[in-house]
């Protein structure tokens, strides 16, 4: 009988894209069950709060069609990355890669994390040929500047920028 | 319950180093059947015949201590990759990475065998720090010059490569 | 009143791809007249003879339905390219960049070549998102295995690959 | 008869540097028209107001020597850039690749930029030999610490430079 | 009889790892005598003082037991890095790659200090293995999140980390 | 008293570039004594012999006018690189860098060198500014097509060159 593979994709998802969507639907074919881990990630001084951004998270889920929707479950985190694999008993933490910089700074906390945890494992899959293109940084960016974003992001993750960019003035 | 992953990791092989078996080795942690194909690759005119390249990466197996053996199979292939893998049924690729110039020849591939079946996800391992230097190319060129290769080999390909420099005179 | 723009857009060709006829599109834009280079490149070792891949260049334009056709001529070449570009009276080269491995032999190529004759310009467009993956070279690998590549080439040339490869047994 | 072509070259120019005027006097052999873009960029929160910015812009092409400097045209933008690019109607975007940073970067950029304006094309410029070490940042960086940069800036620049370090203190 | 080599390794350390340690024990092959000269780095508002920085690596030279240490002279700058070299009448800048980021920065200073006196060599060594994943920066986030980093820093620096964090609250 | 130290520089040099002899000349300032290692390289199919190919880069030395050429030596080695190292009681392996592609296979052979010998240091110097672009296969391209290359190679190698491309007819 087959073992049940868990797994964890950790992200700050300041908002999440449809490229983050992507991955997470290709990813429950990888593992049985799948966590989203939203990282509070205050250094980064994030445009949602953790709770908007998990809000969002969980929202879009239901709005992109992600296969296999009940094996995915949505959750903050603000402890250290391999702990939190360990407290959800996964196994397999799951990375998009879309450019050489995102590589390297992904190989070195890929580097990072195995000298932390050794039975923790690393997996990447590459931003398919659609999301290529798309970061969360760009699209507040554009946003704001009042270009179109809604084949970016999802309708409610659209709603909730321009509500965020009207209060800004 | 959970379903059963199968997993396919593709390479010429020629011969299989302590790298290889390392990405062996984790892939199992990641997916519960996991079959090495092993490439004919003609075209790269390989060291080794298709046969002995089996040959090594099942006795490598079996010397280098690879956790779960049962659940590997080693076996050869001479069709396109994507179709191998649907033979197999197996359910995604494993490629390792160790450099930029790796993460741009399989983000190519993994975008064509992504147009050529998109049910068939790739997943990619970061090289281990022990052998992120390791390549077949280095061993064979350090080897044929004398060199102490018996660290990047298993015992038996070791033995298998120095008969093959004494051949080649 | 508006200079005239002459641009070439030099390569091997072996075969025309989407990726190519998509560049050949969007340089349109860029310059009033086009010309594509078909270099001889003996040293590869090209599948196709130049005559083959100069007619598999304008067959292709014709069904691919490139804007503006009546812009572009498909012509041979077998020197320098510098000494072509002169002799063409064309002001731009014009080339494709997909990957960083492309970046990097493109920008020692341009450096080259305006230390050459610093009056010629090299100009570089990304590949589109559906051209990201595609190389002729992938595109002949992936046919000889019997994969389907009907998407990655017009049909005339998708003809000539079947015919070609069945040739070669 | 020709098409007129007209060209953006956008940037924040904080301030111009030898580097930027390269880009610019070969951009003219490119097109007709070439239109600098002093971009506001609020966020980066640069040294020098967006006035400032623009006038030294003007003043270093004259110091430079650039060719056809009649045909050049320096303005303020503070709206998105492909809006920019169709009011001024300009039909490509130039920027300057000096590594692979860059190119990855602009890579993601110009994608975007595709997907919010099909009709806009981005092409590059390889920085030459000569100003491939210049950045803006790499200028106020050494010019603060009293480093002689006078052959990285034109004298005007250079000027201010001296004077805004001094009443930095 | 042979000249005597002084070579400088500048950074920020802040603070200094195994990392950096490893790349000074190995310089001291390369110089007869070396200078780790710590910036200020006012810009980057480093997490300790200049004093502590200096100290910390003082310190650490000793703990880590690098060969050597009497060829060894740690010295706090706030000067152009070309000119601290030339008071400390040093020919030779040391500097550590890790990765292809490190090498585009490092690059563009090199150039950069090339020109502003070209009587100056950098020379670059590779991060060995043990220390590629290592940086200042993921042991200060790791850290402060309660990771175990007692194996990136010496114990005096690790002792510094955890009354920083502790103090941070 | 400081020690004597001996580098050595290793490369094929089929043909020595102006590229190379700038690397030469610059690591004369790093080590007391320089070896300039002429690889036999079979493998690559040289144009020139490798007796030619000493005899280039001691004509090339004098040619440039190398600082400090009664320092320098130019030796053929066949042996492998880490053997011809001891053998010659050098202490450095020098190798120069022009772009990304350089820096990752000279990553992975200074790791395996290392692993090899951990007594030798390998450092790298930066290509500078005017060498940038030059590669002995951009050399022998651009030749062979009639391409002006007296200003990549010394007078005795361009003649060479030329004679060379002459009798391939």
């Amino acid at each position: 009988m087959a073992r049940k593979h868990v797994g964890l994709y950790p992200g700050t998802f300041d908002p999440v894209t449809v490229g983050h969507l992507d991955i997470i639907s290709r990813a429950t074919r990888i593992v049985d069950h799948l966590i989203v881990g939203v990282a509070v990630n205050a250094g980064k001084g994030p445009m949602f709060t953790l709770e908007e951004r998990v809000g969002m998270v969980r929202e879009s889920l239901e709005e992109f069609g992600t296969r296999a929707v009940a094996r995915i479950e949505v959750m903050p985190f603000e402890t250290l990355l391999v702990n939190f694999v360990k407290e959800m008993e996964a196994s397999v933490i799951i990375r998009g890669l879309r450019a050489v910089s995102d590589f390297e700074y992904e190989f070195q906390m890929a580097g990072m994390n195995a000298r932390l945890d050794n039975t923790v494992e690393t997996v990447f899959l590459m931003a398919s040929e659609r999301s290529h293109f798309i970061s969360s940084r760009f699209v507040k960016e554009i946003g704001r500047l009042g270009g179109d974003i809604s084949t970016f992001v999802t309708p409610s993750v659209h709603d909730r920028l321009l509500r965020r960019f009207a209060e800004e003035g």
